[in-house]
């Protein structure tokens, strides 16, 4: 058990206290660091656009007050009796889930982010009863399940979005078979997760072909990310030209687009991922898929042995996610921005600054 | 070369010459039998839907005069020089294809049906320039390549089938990493290509789950085709009875359908494979793929290497399709009633009857 004040397990975080989804300081109780759990004093956390709709009770099933956040890197604190793996003062990291049943054949597979008990990381209900809190907040008690190692080589701010959006582009690759050298894949949108399927799939070996709607994504495609080809989706043309060329398209586009232009662009047997959530229905015609033994796969997230090996891999190999780091206090304004994708290309707040 | 009679090389064939799609006879000459060539007297030709399509000019396509057929069972009466696979007096099949261009990925990869240059066996040009013409007619010459081994322990009228219905299932089944014993089967709709998805899956040792929009199909489902259970697709709750409990759907519905309530029977990984040519857009919901790792894949009838596959296994399973033979005479009969999909399964046109 703890060796923590009881002070320090009180935590302060920034939560939406109703769907406006403007975030205030907000103080409550951690649980005591149990036998399986690691105490993280947080020190950077990502925002994601699901916190947006979260915040906002987009989907309909937000709960207030709402520390959100699950982009996670922090120091070890304190560990429980049980928990080898970790010790204090290790920079660690935590992301969308806090838990799962340990016994489904989703758990069984390590992919515990398709359980049906899994546990979100904020605005859900933990084991105890309690309501869980994300990563906005000065400190998470997590169950060491749901913690990873992040490694020295990068830097803890642009780790943190490794741990939604980077494992969100990692899982389907390695999942799919598809992170050896020399394969062509594509990209749609240059956001959070695009950016880092980009970097990533560059970082395999990959030539990397980006799609965008907007021509002024071509120059930061190429010069800042390092892809090889740009696409303008609107080009018939040139859409045309590549047709067959792709291995795997990621798409990462959050609202309606038609996927025509994309299961064209994929050769036979390739596979067009979507990691986007849109709630609007998707079209698509039968035969573009079938004469090709084309696959439309859908992809969440990844598991946390994926993340884990996810952080290695960029240790291994240079790669970081593209950050603006922002001051606590100025969450809402970067929400704001981030609403308005005015970002390059994910916002990253400091939570731990100025704390010891 | 030919020891054949040149009036053996002229073929009686059964024509559409518009797209009122009425067949006629209508004689033609085949080549000269190729060092690589088969020449094949015709026994059997089952009808399928795209027979249909083809004659009646839907695809916008069609050449005339056209000889359609591409389910093929006959003997073989020639073969060329280099052809060391076949001899006289085999049964043998063609299919679908009778070329393909041999050198590019997928046909390296034995995977032809997905060559941008493949000769189908009918409505489609020969390398030497000739209209192809198919199975409803005295004779065939094809390329050895192109023609399987009809194993004498099936029913030569019941293996017809096979050689297009047949191998769309079989072949995602195998690609897919799906014909383990022990795994739980979906098959929607109940025409030429989904009756044989009940009998092969049920060889394979799959627990089989029939859904169909026709309750009226729920006893020959059970008893006739030996489906273990039955899905009324419009019954919302048993379908949510049975949520995440197949690991596949065949899906051979050829008209818009909700793919909604597909996606949620199937467990994590899951996968909805579509066998069925829908002209107009089908739609889905993200997060229904997303969630659960589940795919929607293309799948287009199955390699030559495949089809023989297929035929081995059913000759060992004891694997036949429930047909209805009819005499050459009525094949146009046969058609307007397949139209109204009155035929249990398989109509399987007698092309042979009384001829030496």
């Amino acid at each position: 058990m703890g060796s923590l004040a009881v002070a320090d397990r009180n935590a302060t975080g920034w939560a939406a206290m109703d769907s406006s989804g403007v975030l205030s300081p907000y103080t409550y109780s951690l649980r005591e660091t149990g036998p399986e759990d690691v105490f993280i004093k947080v020190l950077y956390c990502g925002i994601c656009h699901t916190d947006i709709h979260q915040i906002k009770n987009h989907l309909g099933a937000s709960k207030y007050p709402m520390v959100p956040g699950h982009e996670v890197v922090g120091e070890v604190k304190e560990v429980g009796a049980a928990v080898t793996r970790f010790k204090v003062g290790d920079l660690v990291g935590a992301g969308v889930l806090v838990g799962s049943c340990g016994e489904c054949t989703a758990c069984s597979a390590d992919a515990e982010q398709y359980c049906d008990k899994k546990i979100w990381s904020y605005n859900d209900v933990y084991l105890d009863g309690t309501p869980t809190h994300g990563g906005f907040s000065t400190a998470m008690v997590v169950n060491h399940r749901f913690v990873v190692k992040v490694p020295t080589a990068i830097a803890a701010e642009k780790a943190a979005p490794l741990l939604c959006a980077g494992v969100t582009v990692f899982s389907p690759l390695r999942h799919l078979g598809l992170t050896s050298a020399g394969r062509h894949g594509g990209v749609l949108g240059l956001g959070g997760v695009g950016h880092l399927a980009v970097k990533l799939a560059k970082a395999m070996g990959h030539s990397v072909t980006v799609i965008s709607s907007s021509s002024e994504k071509r120059e930061e495609a190429l010069s800042r990310l390092g892809a090889d080809a740009f696409l303008l989706s609107t080009a018939a043309g040139a859409i045309a030209a590549a047709a067959g060329t792709l291995d795997y398209v990621i798409d990462t586009a959050p609202a309606v687009h038609p996927l025509e232009p994309l299961l064209g662009l994929l050769k036979v047997d390739g596979k067009l991922v979507l990691t986007g959530v849109v709630a609007e229905p998707l079209k698509f015609s039968a035969p573009a898929l079938m004469l090709g033994r084309k696959a439309i796969a859908g992809s969440f997230i990844g598991s946390v042995e994926e993340t884990q090996a996810l952080l290695d891999f960029c240790a291994e190999r240079g790669v970081e996610a593209a950050v603006e780091v922002v001051p606590v206090g100025e969450i809402n304004r970067a929400v704001a921005r981030l609403e308005c994708n005015d970002v390059r290309y994910r916002f990253v707040v400091d939570v731990g600054a100025g704390k010891a």
